[in-house]
C-alpha cells in the first residue's frame, strides 16, 4: 500500500474539492482550508457565472468516480441562441449531433463537490484564514487577522487552490525569478437572473446558451434546474454604456429596454439585480513556476486564471487535477517528479487557453454581429461539415476533445490564416459556397500541412 | 507662496533622493524612509552595475541645480571597446563628436544625492521599515517586523521610490483592476572588479565602455574615478556556462582564462569576486495605474523596472522626476491632475524603454559578434553619417535626446523594417556601400514617411 501523506489544500472551490476527493481516494489525509464560510450554509455570492461543463471537466469527474452524480445537476446545451437586434432568434449548433456543453450553477456544483469530498473523508476547515505559507517546510499559518495570533500547521504537501488572488501564490511570488502577470480587461460583469415561469418551466429555450451580442457589451443566459436562467451582463467599466454611466434605476431600465427588447418583461428583475449584485472584474493571471520542489503546487485559477469567454476556466482547472492524479498514478509518491512534470505539461496549455479565451472575448462581444465574420463562420462550417477529418473547428478541439489546448491554439492560428486568405478572394460574398472556394481551402490546407 | 505639503518618499535610492531634493526646493516638508542602513555609512552591496548617465539623467540633475556637482563624479565614455575573441580590441563611437555617456559608481552617486537632499532639508529615516500603506489616507506604517508593533505616520502625499520590489506598489497591487507583471530573464549578473594600476591609472582605456560579447554570456567594464573598473558578468543561471555549473575556483579560473584572455592578469581578482559577490536576477516590471488619486505615486523602478542593457534604468527614473516637477510647476498643488498627467505621459515611454532594453539584451549578448549584424550596423552607420537629418539611430534617440522613448521605439521599428529589406538584397555583402543601397534606403524612407 502507498505511503499516506498529510496534505493541505487551500481553497474549497471546485478545483480544491475535486482534488480533495481524489487525494482521499488515493489514501492520503486531506485538510481543506477556506477563509470564507461553508457555501452549503450561506447564500451564494451573486457574482457567479454559470459553468459550462465540457469534455475535460467530465473526464476529470469520471476519473474521480462522480460523473453520474454531477450529470444530474447539469442541463445540456446543444446550441447557441443568438438574439441579434431586430432579427428573430437564430441557432448555431455547437458540434456534431449529440455534442453539448452543460450548464451547471456554480453554487449547486460546489456544494455537491464538497459533500462528495467530505463523504470521502476530507476534513474541511471553513472560515479559517491562511495568512502565510512556509514553502520549504510546507507549513501553513492561519488566524483571525494578518497581524493577530497565528496557528501553525505542519503538512507534507500543500496545494494552492485558492483562486485568481491566491495567497499561496502570493508567497511564491516573493521568491526571485518568479514570473507573474495579472491583466484586467476593461469589461466587468454582473450576475442577473431571469426567474422561472409560474409553472416552473424556463422562459427561454432551455437547451440553448443564449447570447445578446451588442458590440461593446453582451448579455448571456444559461439555464438552471429550477427553471430560472443565470444571466451575465458583460459591460465596460467606463464609456457611453458602462457601469460608470448606468447609475439610476431609470437609466438601467432604459438600457435593458433599448438593447434587450425581446426580454422586456424581465426589465424589473434585471434592474433589481443590477443594483443588488456586485460588479466584478475579469482578470487573466499567468505565473511560473507553479510548484516548489516536492512541497507546494498551484492548481486551477491560482496558477492560471482566464477570462470566462471560452467557458473553460473550470474545465482547465479540472484537467489540472486529472493530469496531476495520472502523474501520481505513474510516479507514486515521488512528488518532486510529479510536480515537475505537472507544470511542464500544463503551463503551455494554460497559456493557450488564456489566449483562446481572450480572443473569444473579442469575438463574442464585437464580431458575432458582423456580417463578414458570420460569412467567414459559414464558410468554415460548410467546409468542416464536408471534410470533418480535415477541419475540426477550434471550438470543438477545445470543448469536445481532451487534446492539449496548445494544439488547438496552433491549429486555430493555421485555420485563421487560411480563412484570412479565403476572405480576401474577390467576390467571396457571392461565391462563398462554390467549388472554387472549397478547392482553395483544400490546397491551402495541403500547403500548411507540408510546411 | 505655494502651500507646503507634508510628503513621504519611500526609498532613498537615486530616484527617491532626487525627488526629495526637488520637493524640498519647492518648499515642501519631506521625509524619506528606507528599510536599509544609510549607504553613506556602510560598504555598498557588491551587486551594483555602474551607471551610464546620459542626456535624460543630466537634464533632471540640471533642473535640480546639481548637474555640476555630479559631473565631478563622472567619466565620459565616447565609445564602445569591443573585445571580440582572437581579434584586437576595436572601437565603436557612440554618437557624434563629443557625445558621450558617463560612467558613475552607483554607490558614489547615491551618497552624493542623499547629501544634497539632506542639505536641502529633507529628513532621512534609515533602517525604518515600511510595512503597510493606507492608500486613501496617505498613511505609512513602519516597524521592526511585519507582525510586530507599528508606528503610524500621516502624510499629504506618499511617493513609492522603493524599487523593483516596491512595498508601496505591493499595496496598490491588491486593488482590483491593477495590471501588473514581473518577468525575469534567464540571465543573472555578478559584480566583479578590475583594480587600478599601482600608480592609480586605469588598466584599460578609461573613456570606453568595454564589452566582451560571448554569445550566451557577456562581460562589461566601466571605469571609476579611483582607477578601477566595475565589471559585470551577465551569465545564464542554467546551461553549459552558467552560475549553476561554475561552482569551483578551478572552474571559474578556467572560464575567465578561456573566454577573456586579454585580461588574464585579472583572473585571480575576478575569481575572488565571483565567489564573494552575490548573483542577482534581472527583472522587467510593468504596472498600471502608477498613482492613486492625489495621494500616492510610484516613481522609478517601482513603476517600471527594466533590464539594464540600454543603460537607461536610472535615466528613465530621473526623467519621471523631471516630468513630475514640470507638471507641479504647471498645476501647482493640484496633485490629482499632476498624477493623472504624469502616468499618462510616462506609461507609454516606460513600456517603450522596457522593450528597447530587452531588445538590447538580445543584441548585446548574441549579435555583437555576428558578421551579418555588424554589416547591418555598418550600412546604417554610413547612411546615418551621410544623411544625419534622415536617420538618427535609435541608440542616439534614446541616449542623446530627450524626445519620448515611445518615439524612439517607433522609429526604431521603422528603421528595422528598412534594414531587413536592405539586408535581403542579393549580394548585399559586396555592394553594401554602393549608391544603389543608399538610394534603396532613401526610397524606403520616403515610402514609410508617406504611409
Amino acid at each position: 500500500m502507498r505511503h499516506s501523506k498529510n496534505i493541505a489544500i487551500v481553497g474549497t472551490g471546485l478545483v480544491g474539492s475535486l482534488l480533495a476527493l481524489h487525494l482521499r481516494r488515493s489514501g492520503h489525509t486531506v485538510t481543506v482550508f477556506d477563509r470564507r464560510p461553508d457555501v452549503r450554509k450561506v447564500e451564494f455570492s451573486g457574482r457567479s457565472i454559470n459553468l459550462a461543463m465540457s469534455n475535460r471537466g467530465w473526464k476529470a469527474l469520471r476519473e474521480a468516480g462522480v460523473e453520474e452524480e454531477v450529470r444530474k445537476l447539469a442541463i445540456p446545451l446543444y446550441q447557441r441562441a443568438m438574439h441579434v437586434n431586430s432579427s428573430p432568434v437564430y441557432f448555431q449548433k455547437y458540434g456534431k449531433e449529440g455534442e453539448a456543453i452543460y450548464s451547471i450553477s456554480r453554487g449547486v456544483l460546489n456544494r455537491k463537490m464538497i459533500d462528495l469530498a467530505e463523504a470521502a473523508g476530507a476534513e474541511f476547515r471553513f472560515e479559517e484564514k491562511v495568512w502565510d505559507v512556509d514553502l520549504s517546510e510546507a507549513k501553513l499559518y492561519t488566524g483571525e487577522s494578518e497581524k493577530g495570533e497565528w496557528k501553525e500547521y505542519d503538512f507534507d504537501l500543500i496545494f494552492g487552490a485558492d483562486g485568481a488572488f491566491s495567497r499561496v501564490r502570493h508567497k511564491m511570488q516573493r521568491q526571485s525569478r518568479f514570473n507573474y502577470s495579472q491583466h484586467f480587461i476593461d469589461v466587468g460583469y454582473k450576475e442577473l437572473r431571469i426567474p422561472a415561469n409560474a409553472d416552473g418551466t424556463h422562459k427561454l429555450d432551455k437547451n440553448s446558451f443564449h447570447i445578446w451580442p451588442r458590440g461593446e457589451f453582451m448579455l448571456i443566459a444559461m439555464p438552471n434546474l429550477d427553471g430560472s436562467f443565470t444571466c451575465t451582463l458583460f459591460l465596460p467599466f467606463e464609456g457611453e454604456y458602462s457601469f460608470e454611466t448606468i447609475t439610476t434605476e431609470a437609466a438601467a431600465e432604459k438600457f435593458f429596454a433599448d438593447f434587450f427588447p425581446d426580454i422586456h418583461e424581465e426589465i424589473s428583475n434585471l434592474t433589481r439585480d443590477f443594483f443588488r449584485n456586485p460588479t466584478s472584474a475579469l482578470v487573466t493571471v499567468k505565473c511560473f513556476p507553479w510548484t516548489y520542489y516536492d512541497k507546494i503546487a498551484l492548481v486551477g485559477d491560482a496558477a492560471h486564471a482566464v477570462v470566462p469567454f471560452f467557458g473553460q476556466g473550470m474545465n482547465a482547472g479540472f484537467e489540472d487535477i486529472s493530469d496531476l492524479m495520472n502523474l501520481h498514478e505513474t510516479h507514486d509518491n515521488d512528488w518532486e517528479t510529479i510536480f515537475k512534470e505537472y507544470q511542464e505539461r500544463r503551463k503551455p496549455n494554460a497559456d493557450a487557453i488564456a489566449e483562446l479565451s481572450y480572443r473569444n472575448f473579442m469575438e463574442m462581444s464585437s464580431k458575432t454581429a458582423d456580417p463578414k465574420f458570420l460569412l467567414r463562420k459559414k464558410i468554415e462550417k460548410k467546409f468542416a461539415e464536408k471534410h470533418p477529418e480535415k477541419w475540426v473547428p477550434v471550438y470543438s478541439r477545445v470543448t469536445f476533445s481532451d487534446k492539449p489546448y496548445s494544439e488547438a491554439l496552433k491549429t486555430g492560428d493555421m485555420q485563421a490564416k487560411i480563412m484570412d486568405s479565403v476572405m480576401s478572394l474577390p467576390g467571396i460574398a457571392e461565391k462563398w459556397d462554390s467549388e472554387e472556394v472549397e478547392q482553395r481551402i483544400l490546397s491551402l490546407l495541403e500547403e500548411s500541412g507540408n510546411r
